[in-house]
């Protein structure tokens, strides 16, 4: 039997199978994990860096003494006792919460997914940076917004365009902002605390909810701490992981809200997943009560400051004058602005011919700009594998510079 | 700074947050663990039959032996060699599929979410069993579809009343036609071969998906297999899970379909969660691969067979003759028909005060019918326990009845 032509089933699929987007850096993880390949495209945290063996005792007891439960359905927010381990994170940047305020959920991309489930109609307007992070714009395309994109400078997202954006749109308020204040992906800027404010202000004088996505809060190289928007303002809605500190395999994130907002979010995750997996928070109350996660989140700063350092100066060394690029103080990222003639997505197989990979910017757009940029990660590679990356990325890009130049000079093209 | 009650917030919310239903399993998940409480509402397998000893070796050896890819984000479809364990599952079906078929998703449940976002644009139809899995309406029901449920008879859904919907709709056909049809959830039937040679046929010939959901497959108790849908028509969707012979604690099923339809899902994938539990996935494969994993599932199906017939027997000596119900081969369900005038949503205070749940049968309606109807399930009380909570129930219904029925002596209501 063969009733229909799945390559012509197309008009069958519901419209926001149109307007979703393919992940740049999901496309690549084929091509990073090639052996030839340094990767500077995903945002892999460094497991090897993880005390194995005590993560695996850590898993053996999980299941001795509690391999009933861990094996079996749980309640769709979340174990109790997994919460106290978030409320205990959350502690540490001064924020007060209890189990209630919390949902846990499968990493913070299913945070993601809840939240455009639980406020987005099709053409409702929602904020964020532009560029921002691009699963989030995965996410929240799939239910079919207008994305309004604010641009960031180094303190930020810019409140003055915000201002505008909301004044603009007055009609019809946007559902939410969702902000990466902190170590911003793809940026690497963080948000100075005037600007936290000025966000803040701005939120409530139009009535608009405001996201806060905080996956790199903890890993700071360098400057002093900002408080999060959570801490200033108990409204706004928190999204946190255990990815980037501990372990992306897990797939263990939460998300902190007020109360009726939590039961909605509830509702939609019951349908979504009919709950997460026990077995995974049942290792991370273990690494968190039972590791010294502390003393081994020292070990992965200290190594990530040391391959960010190695990318500074790698850049500063290759890269043409014409690149300009952020000067994160923490996180995985940077972002690099090439002249506007440059298209890094076509440059993208001359980077992977050079054994090099990047994520084109204009994936981490709302609509389609940044050709001419780039988020590169020092996340995962070793600093020498780093400067390296850079030095044959930036022959790359000297090459396309360098054509273009001749152009310009030739007055057939325009800086 | 309190710039909105939160109460008053509704409107905020999107539209499809109105149609979505809570599930009355999981707000039962509560009552459900109260110590004194005889538990017939929720479908948990009996964990405590699986060798925790050797689960946990396979855990820490998945540790061991892959502790950084295990930890670290993987691939969106999921680890090939889970995907090998699933090609392995299915060929006990005569069922020949490889890694390129499958996509492993947080269990069935997200592959449930997943059709629904990847095919349901809002006011679509789809087509479902009457009663039907009430998980299943939950992930439908937010994309907004009106669904046509099809009642079943003992032979499974009634193909001569599915004929003259499709003919129906004949204008804007159904997307899809969802059916759990061996052991089905809730009724327990199990579609007949003949009946499952119609549905395809009826498919085929109106050009209708068809999405076979099939957590139960294994467990069956008494009769002759019946072939999956997915072994008579190749271009079935098959959904899978190892929750009912493994442990759902893991979040592992799988997805198998035609090629082009499941590259939209791991699209739509990639903005839900990224990628699966890489740790559950090895864990899965070790327990697969390493523990004498059907040895323990013939020990599962003794135990569900024993309790099935323990609840046939109570079901037989004390529910009276106004109560009718299924006779499953398998699985962990059967259904209950009681007079019409008996409200089993308002009857279920009654039965928490006796000390038994169950699931009243209106939230497995896309419609709303079915409120003098349950779903009652014997996977995971002990023997004694379910021929008590049977007991228990019976009173229940039977002082209910006793009172209508004298009202309908009296001429006041009709039978």
């Amino acid at each position: 039997m063969t009733r229909m032509v799945f390559d012509e089933w197309g008009s069958s699929y519901s419209s926001r199978m149109q307007t979703m987007r393919r992940s740049a850096v999901r496309d690549l993880f084929a091509a990073a994990s090639r052996s030839d390949i340094i990767s500077l495209s995903g945002g892999m945290p460094d497991i090897g860096k993880l005390p194995l063996d005590l993560v695996s005792k850590a898993v053996a007891a999980a299941i001795d003494e509690e391999g009933i439960s861990a094996l079996q359905y749980g309640s769709t927010d979340g174990r109790i006792q997994t919460k106290e381990i978030i409320c205990m994170l959350m502690r540490d940047f001064e924020i007060e919460v209890t189990p209630d305020d919390i949902i846990i959920t499968a990493g913070a991309q299913q945070a993601l997914d809840l939240l455009g489930k639980t406020f987005i109609n099709p053409g409702d307007t929602i904020i964020t940076e532009a560029p921002t992070y691009l699963g989030a714009l995965q996410a929240f395309s799939a239910y079919e917004p207008s994305i309004v994109g604010i641009p960031f400078d180094d303190d930020g997202m810019r409140t003055d365009l915000l201002e505008e954006a909301l004044e603009s749109n007055r009609e019809s308020l946007p559902k939410f902002i969702y902000t990466i204040p902190t170590f911003q992906n793809p940026g690497g800027v963080t948000m100075s605390l005037e600007r936290r404010k000025e966000l803040l202000e701005l939120a409530n004088r139009f009535g608009v909810l405001v996201i806060e996505d905080d996956p790199y809060g903890r890993l700071r190289y360098s400057g002093e701490p900002v408080p999060c928007l959570r801490k200033l303002d108990e409204n706004v809605i928190y999204l946190g992981t255990v990815s980037k500190v501990f372990a992306p395999g897990l797939r263990t994130g939460w998300i902190i809200a007020p109360q009726p907002i939590l039961n909605k979010i509830n509702l939609a995750k019951q349908g979504t997943d009919l709950c997460g997996s026990a077995l995974n928070q049942v290792v991370v109350e273990h690494y968190f009560n039972d590791t010294p996660w502390r003393k081994t989140l020292e070990r992965l700063i200290a190594a990530y400051s040391v391959r960010k350092d190695a990318m500074m100066a790698a850049l500063n060394e290759h890269f043409p004058p014409e690149a300009s690029y952020t000067h994160p103080d923490g996180g995985f990222f940077l972002w690099v602005t090439l002249p506007k003639y440059v298209d890094t997505g076509q440059m993208l197989s001359l980077a992977l011919d050079s054994g090099v990979t990047y994520v084109p910017g204009d994936g981490c757009y709302p609509n389609g700009e940044g050709r001419n940029s780039m988020r590169i990660a020092f996340c995962y590679e070793e600093p020498d594998a780093i400067a390296e990356a850079i030095r044959r990325l930036a022959g790359v890009i000297e090459d396309r510079v360098e054509l273009c130049r001749a152009f310009v000079n030739a007055g057939a093209l325009k800086y």
